[in-house]
């Protein structure tokens, strides 16, 4: 699917050139001159569906700021599982378009420059948009409330219905 | 200062006219259309040196999170005061060129995806470089532990030994 998609880019790029400012805007090509932190590891499957990338920026192992930071890459599609942060959350969204959506609630769609707090102990998800990737920097606070709880796949239907406005 | 920076912006545009793609990325055009954050708030002449322009992105009013964060563009010259965080600080560098300098050290160069640990209580500052504009999202962590401390300008002098490495 990866593979797949990396010929598609290339051969989007080969057909437009890049000759044009709003044609660069549109291929991969620009995207990633526009990236700011590099892709990190791919995300694991116990908390994400589809293909994501995750780089830890602030690990906090000495305990000093009570406080992790992570840039992740949802490609099209993509999205993290239910979960709830004991700490809270904040999500930058910095690329692409996306959702957030707290359990029981209408998603909010994201786009660059969007903020979301996410209260401790609300249970949510965040991701891509089908047709678009999305990038977002998380930082988790109060981090010595202790780490994420996890509570299963958003399913293709809560997916649909989400992204559906519904 | 700034109309005049205004007007030599309008006139590069129009002098280019954003025809190419090599030459829209070096007019500030292209800068408004990358940004991430809109500007915000002129900063205050207590904190900061030069034209640097604040947007708070968290508040944590209800002390949710025991965070906060902020957007800060500085331009080129512009630069903190000396200070520190009882609860340390996080800085994400989004875009141009800038410094960071813990007292006593050489300062470090900063660009686009660099991210910069401030431990607790540490007398620092951050800026621009002298020729770029340069962009942090910041995150002050353990709000509890209390407010940041000023302890003054970095002066003309500090500033040009900093940025030349001494």
């Amino acid at each position: 699917m990866r593979y797949l998609s990396f010929l598609s880019l290339i051969a989007l790029a080969a057909l437009v050139g890049c000759g044009g400012k709003e044609q660069c805007l549109m291929t991969g090509s620009n995207e990633s001159k526009t990236a700011i932190f590099q892709k990190g590891e791919k995300g694991s499957g116990e908390m994400f569906t589809g293909t994501t990338w995750v780089r830890m920026l602030v690990t906090d192992k000495d305990k000093a700021y009570d406080t992790q930071a992570y840039n992740v890459v949802f490609e099209p599609g993509a999205r993290t599982f239910w979960h709830s942060h004991p700490g809270g959350q904040i999500l930058f969204v910095t690329s692409g378009k996306g959702f957030y959506q707290e359990k029981g609630k209408t998603a909010r769609p994201l786009v660059k420059g969007d903020v979301v707090e996410i209260p401790p102990n609300l249970v949510h998800w965040h991701g891509a948009s089908k047709d678009q990737e999305f990038v977002h920097l998380g930082v988790s606070a109060r981090n010595d409330k202790g780490p994420a709880n996890w509570h299963g796949a958003v399913t293709a239907e809560e997916y649909g219905e989400a992204i559906n406005g519904k």
